[in-house]
């Protein structure tokens, strides 16, 4: 234990518990709760390192803002050796990093110690929750990667434990900071599309090389998945196996919803599903594996293509889809539609009228992706450079560690992480009921109405 | 009167009565009815001679197999002028062609006459299935122009009649006819996409000039509609007023439904809709006709975007989207996606596993709809030049006017029109209902599970 962090923690806990009524995560309560010490240095620790976290962990090890004070992975064969060389590539043996490697549950230990301000929570989907409330209740700040939640409960949890310790939770969406994602979210602001009406987004990606390996290699090779896969097809694939959902909801959602302001002056109201039926997985394992394969027997639940629309407070729609079984070219789909004029990414189009110099046609959203970079992107894009997905995990996580620093409340959420997560258990009970209509809890339990909008409003995180 | 028309209408219509059990209008049934006596010329009525059915009639008296017999519209001011010109242009006066302007119910007068085979109905929306109705019951076969129903008995009552008198309905939708839809049908049934999956559709144009106008010229200049705007202003924009709804379903439907064979072997089976606010056509008027202007006043119902999402008994889904508030380029958004790839006509791509080049990038649809090109377009390209909407008008009409005097099946038939049509009034429903799932009646009344698919099998219409 060192002498700086006690304090700080017990007085997050304190005040929290009592000044901000144990109740509430305003703005103005997290600004109390943190107090106004500016902390120079975070203390991490990696709570997940395989392949994505990683991608945190290098990000992280060469921040000098940052120390990386433990990881945690009961993978010792692959996912510790490589964070270990990451390690030693940038710490060359200075600091000397702890590593939690008993089991699944020795993250607990992790928590345990009283060095750490903050973890980076890069697991299997379904540790995501209980990983972020545990860290909470052990009095550090928990970032957590993104997903779909199992249920709903599960959602408010996250909630009830951030508002009740008083502790922030950040949302690691990253796509809100991709480059053009963020200079569309300018031209939002500046009001060029108009009045928003309509977004759409998702995550259209054949994963089926991520889903399925031979259990040596990290991609495609093999059919084998769960108990026989490694890496990502050791769990995600089960998924696909027992869950019809939009089960990743946030890479879609979470940057339309920072656009027109979603938990802050807005909120999704209710959502449908449909999902068509599954074949592409199926069909992929007797092509690679043989129809006599054990695994050509599995019937997977998940629909090829899963199609979701959501109405908001505000009168806007948003359509998801999720699309990662089939064969196609990867694809966010994104869609920014008001009554001025619109962005499509599939074709690198807007139309924007009495601008756009020809009437009703499409021109390349080239020039105004250049004259409406976001300023964080004139700011830091020479940072990024080798950063993950074109630059934007270097966003996602200096704006974890920026507003850590500052103590000041996070762009992206607790309540952000529990909407977007809520989208998967909900499109399932949709697809369930035929395509029902799924009512949208308020997770901010009515302070949407007067929570402003903190996302990237300038150039500092 | 002349000697040929009226046994073979007489003929037909107790063959339907007794013979087909006024019951159901199969592919056997209208064969028998029709005998096999092939027309070398069918004599045409024309009802509604507006722009639209202007383009119709243009075609019509080009063809050497067609005499327009007659010609009904109360607008004696500007349709039937322009209307007689086309007659007069292609007829040099040889063949005198009837006219009936006596108001909105002179089409019944048409339809007293018995020179005429068949009634092209080009009208207000409300108008198209009444009109087609009174055709059959007067031994007329009717083709009918694309739009969605004022409701779901309408539709039940063109199929009802259509069985009872043994009389075809020609459903118009001339999209099912364009040049890459046809090629992407001809893809699909080669098997290129693999199993079909999700299909995409729409009617996405900014009609915001076709719904207002200033009473002298068709398109914008003004910000009238109803009483004091002309063409589609005069009656269109009424829908728009006073209906949310997917307005105008088949252009995205007809030829997504085509290549799932949708009422052959498929059918749909539910939807759900959703829609964002209504603003644009509001701010438009305002724009354009200031915010005193009487028409500001008025109350849209009408989202500007609204996405609908359909289930079919297959297994596929199919989104269709309406957006003709805003401003933006045309589009029909078109998406055709299986088990080995898909097209999407936004940026004019495709991706087909194992045959596209680049592995998960997007190709040029270039090459594949050149090779894929549909015979009747290989066959009739030609004869296509200068006819409407880049040809696929002259394709819809010739497929009419050829099974007509083949006395064949329609490849586009009633049960298609009551299907397609049906999407409204449901749409509409879902959203009063805030989103809630509905019930696609099956106007086969069962059969569609042995009904084969015809539509543009061959070269030959």
């Amino acid at each position: 234990m060192t002498k700086h962090a006690m304090p700080r923690r017990t007085f997050i806990r304190n005040t929290a518990l009592t000044g901000a009524g144990a109740s509430m995560l305003s703005a103005a309560n997290v600004s109390r709760a943190f107090g106004n010490v500016r902390q120079d240095k975070i203390r991490i620790g990696m709570i997940g390192v395989g392949l994505r976290g990683q991608d945190h962990l290098s990000l992280l090890v060469a921040r000098e803002d940052v120390t990386v004070v433990a990881i945690c992975d009961p993978d010792t064969k692959v996912a510790i050796p490589r964070s270990r060389k990451i390690i030693q590539d940038h710490y060359k043996g200075q600091t000397k990093v702890a590593e939690y490697t008993n089991g699944n549950h020795d993250y607990l230990n992790l928590l345990k110690r009283d060095d750490i301000d903050a973890v980076v929570i890069a697991t299997p989907w379904n540790w995501h929750i209980p990983q972020a409330i545990a860290a909470m209740k052990a009095g550090i700040t928990p970032a957590v990667e993104v997903c779909g939640a199992s249920d709903i409960d599960s959602c408010w949890n996250i909630v009830d434990t951030s508002e009740q310790t008083g502790i922030q939770v950040f949302m690691l969406e990253n796509v809100c900071y991709r480059r053009d994602v963020m200079a569309v979210l300018n031209m939002v602001r500046q009001g060029l599309f108009g009045e928003i009406l309509h977004l759409e987004g998702g995550y259209e990606h054949d994963l089926r090389n991520v889903k399925f390996n031979d259990g040596v290699h990290f991609y495609g090779h093999g059919v084998e998945f769960g108990e026989k896969g490694i890496s990502e097809a050791h769990w995600r694939t089960l998924h696909s196996v027992h869950r019809n959902a939009d089960l990743y909801p946030t890479h879609g959602l979470g940057p339309v919803a920072n656009m027109i302001n979603i938990n802050r002056g807005n909120r999704l109201l209710s959502l449908v599903s449909m999902a068509c039926k599954s074949r592409s997985l199926h069909e992929y394992i007797v092509k690679n594996g043989g129809k006599d394969h054990p695994n050509a027997q599995v019937r997977f639940k998940l629909g090829d293509v899963i199609t979701t629309l959501i109405k908001t407070a505000n009168g806007e729609t948003i359509e998801l889809t999720l699309n990662t079984n089939t064969p196609r070219p990867y694809s966010l789909g994104f869609r920014v539609q008001g009554t001025r004029g619109l962005w499509m990414d599939l074709n690198d189009s807007l139309y924007i009228e009495g601008i756009s110099q020809k009437e009703d046609a499409w021109e390349s959203d080239k020039a105004y992706l250049e004259k409406y970079d976001h300023p964080l992107w004139k700011r830091y894009a020479a940072d990024t450079e080798g950063a993950g997905h074109g630059g934007m995990d270097w966003f996602v996580e200096n704006a974890f560690i920026e507003s850590l620093k500052r103590k000041a409340p996070f762009p992206l959420d607790v309540y952000d992480l529990a909407t977007w997560y809520s989208i998967t258990p909900l499109s399932e009970a949709s697809l369930q009921e035929g395509g029902a209509v799924q009512y949208i809890p308020d997770f901010t339990r009515g302070t949407w109405i007067d929570r402003k909008p903190i996302f990237a409003l300038d150039d500092q995180y």
